[in-house]
């Protein structure tokens, strides 16, 4: 690239696939050679490559460029595309791209870009192909034929009436072993799985999985479709979906750029919030210790026990609730499902106390004698039955109240349970050790 | 279905989608509806459901049906999804199945199977539509027309030699739309991302998610095309892989089942483990604890504040860690990036450790007094930074060492935290309380 030999440079990049040239070689870039090499690109591979760069890149390359050449950017790309760029460029940026854009083009950005930010509407695309139920089989392929450029998948095929409100869909398979002279409403199939363009994108995901679809209508109130959504989209919300229920589950807030690009004081404010709020849980649990300072004057053994049996409470409840969260995130187990699992739970917790009991008690007999290893047997069974049951509850009780199960985060589960566990430790351990007259 | 009106429930099952009948009708009834209702649907219909239920009823249907009904029941399925249900199946029914169908499908199915478990060649399906490149456009379109019923998809089609070697690729659309005339050769892409059979799901995903494919090549050492795996297809990769990820972060071992199904006994055993290690993890903190004693003794005030300070640094490393094992889980960040995030996490865990230092500083003031309120303060900046640099580092030492990141789970880096953090806070304490003369 130093030599400036864009010809070798030019074969090198008829090579490369889009999504490597965004990803892989024009970050390393200095910016004029990136705007260079974006001008080296055939348009329609050039808008490929940008629909696939970092936002920041993005808004840098449309500072460089010309009025022409990033109206073809943007006018190559796919509708759904163009508005997911359009949606994330600063606002100067959006308004002046807009106008330079042809007027149908313009209409059609701007209502996609009014639906609301996490709706089925704002993923969809309103790139499809649509049959009349009245036509052949053969008008129906020789219209597929035409508007194959059109549509972002051909494999389903949507139809509708005169008023283009959804009526069903026929897969191009059948539609191709079909007899050329009867006609499409012989064949189609009624029962259509959709969705309203106001509904929540997630639910989209679900529907497409759990249906396995290769695209999912899209409908307005009135059942006009409105546009598809196609198997490929889903696969970057359920990617994004996954990382925020991580990120909760790691009581970090929500971020919408990757780790890497995010400032650091990004990363301070989206963490900052949940350690304040923790410490403060915590005060708790320093307040339980210091009630029971007198039994920790007397018997000082009792503290070199308390990080196993409090912690193993906290270690509990967050594997109660990772199993939870995750399994209501799937869909795997509803809100009805939480009496039958809060039994097997017990079962389980009980049996994970148990061992443990057992485990320390024989440490306990060990470093601290009888009525210690006792105190701490029973404490621990206690601790990590009341830690599994809060970790199990948590998850269902945040649904219930229509919150995010995954904000029952491993780090609140713990830093809950250690208060409880605390105060059960000492009091079982106080009781025990009166009862044994020390 | 009490009073046996099977005519109006063979026209509720007609309205009702497959997934639907398969995990909200059947796992309610008992076997023998069960039974009764799959011998209802059409043979088609039945194959599909059957493939959407749980291991456990496809198994007892298959003790209850006559051999004609199973073999319909597999024969009818994709060669995907009959591999995927016969690689479930306990032994005996899988040979007694085999042993039933037309020698072709045994051939194709056991060479499925032959495949490793989470290999790209496991997941595959050979049912695709192969073209040569010196056929016209007309006489593709007719084979595609041919064989229609076959491929899994047609958007993306696949072009190969007369030995079945791939050479490249077309879609649909452009093929649609090329001169009936022209020959394939003239059209098709020879740039085509393929992954080997040997090779793991996860990767098969990684490149349909990287480069938006809707159907992924599978070839085997001699570059023959094998079979293909679709985007529906790594979907359900893509759940399951982030499931383990979940479940690895809050310290619970692989589970194949879904919570729901798993029994207690399985649940135990999938999180004993990890609580026993931890258990002998916070022996540490235990002991840490007991060699200051002696400053417990002196200044018993101390422990009120330890919980908070020890939690905090904790709860710092499972955010950082939780952050790290997701972006390296999806690609975001790869091992060589490392240090390029430490230096940002040095930043970060530095305003995170003077915010909490801060608090607990006027807190220890209030409660405590000055030279508690510094030691804490102090011991609190160390021990956020040790946790969010700890935290950080685990997940790429272990991707380091070809282990799973996730395996820095959020119990494990809190429990290691714990114990450094404890030493910390005693060290600090005695160091400055003494300084002050007390």
């Amino acid at each position: 690239l130093v030599e400036q030999d864009w010809e070798c440079i030019q074969a090198l990049l008829a090579d490369l696939a889009e999504p490597d040239i965004a990803h892989a070689l024009l970050p390393g870039l200095a910016r004029a050679e990136r705007v260079r090499l974006m001008q080296l690109l055939p348009p329609e591979r050039a808008s490929s490559v940008y629909a696939y760069l970092d936002t920041g890149l993005q808004t840098e390359l449309l500072e460089d460029l010309t009025d022409e050449e990033k109206t073809r950017l943007i006018g190559e790309l796919s509708y759904d595309d163009a508005a997911a760029i359009l949606d994330e460029l600063p606002d100067e940026h959006t308004d002046s791209l807009m106008e330079m854009l042809p007027e149908a083009d313009q209409q059609v950005l701007k209502a996609l870009l009014a639906f609301p930010e996490h709706s089925a509407g704002r993923l969809m695309t309103p790139e499809f192909v649509a049959l009349s139920p009245a036509w052949t089989v053969r008008e129906a392929l020789d219209h597929v034929r035409e508007q194959a450029h059109v549509g972002e998948t051909l494999n389903t095929l949507f139809i509708t009436d005169d008023a283009g409100r959804l009526l069903g869909w026929i897969s191009l398979q059948d539609l191709l072993l079909s007899r050329p002279r009867t006609r499409v409403e012989q064949h189609y199939h009624r029962d259509v799985i959709r969705i309203h363009t106001q509904e929540d994108r997630e639910e989209a995901a679900r529907l497409i999985g759990h249906y396995d679809l290769q695209a999912l209508p899209v409908v307005d109130e009135d059942n006009i479709l409105a546009g598809i959504i196609t198997v490929d989209d889903v696969m970057d919300v359920v990617e994004k979906e996954d990382t925020e229920d991580f990120h909760k589950m790691g009581s970090v807030g929500v971020l919408n750029l990757s780790v890497k690009d995010a400032t650091a004081g990004m990363l301070y404010r989206k963490r900052i919030g949940w350690l304040v709020i923790l410490v403060v849980v915590n005060i708790m649990s320093g307040a339980a210790i210091a009630f029971f300072e007198a039994a920790i004057e007397k018997v000082v053994a009792l503290v070199f026990f308390l990080p196993m049996v409090i912690a193993s409470g906290g270690n509990a409840g967050a594997q109660a609730s990772t199993l939870m969260v995750r399994a209501l995130a799937t869909g795997d187990v509803q809100a009805r499902d939480w009496f039958r699992l809060w039994g097997k739970e017990l079962v389980v917790a009980l049996g994970l106390g148990t061992t443990l009991g057992l485990a320390v008690w024989l440490i306990g007999l060990w470093l601290g004698g009888t009525e210690v290893a006792i105190a701490i047997a029973i404490s621990m069974v206690l601790v990590v039955i009341t830690g599994s049951m809060f970790g199990m509850v948590l998850p269902f009780i945040l649904a219930r109240f229509r919150l995010d199960p995954a904000t029952a985060s491993a780090p609140l589960v713990t830093s809950v349970v250690d208060v409880a566990g605390i105060v059960m430790y000492f009091a079982v351990a106080t009781l025990v050790l009166r009862m044994a007259g020390m």
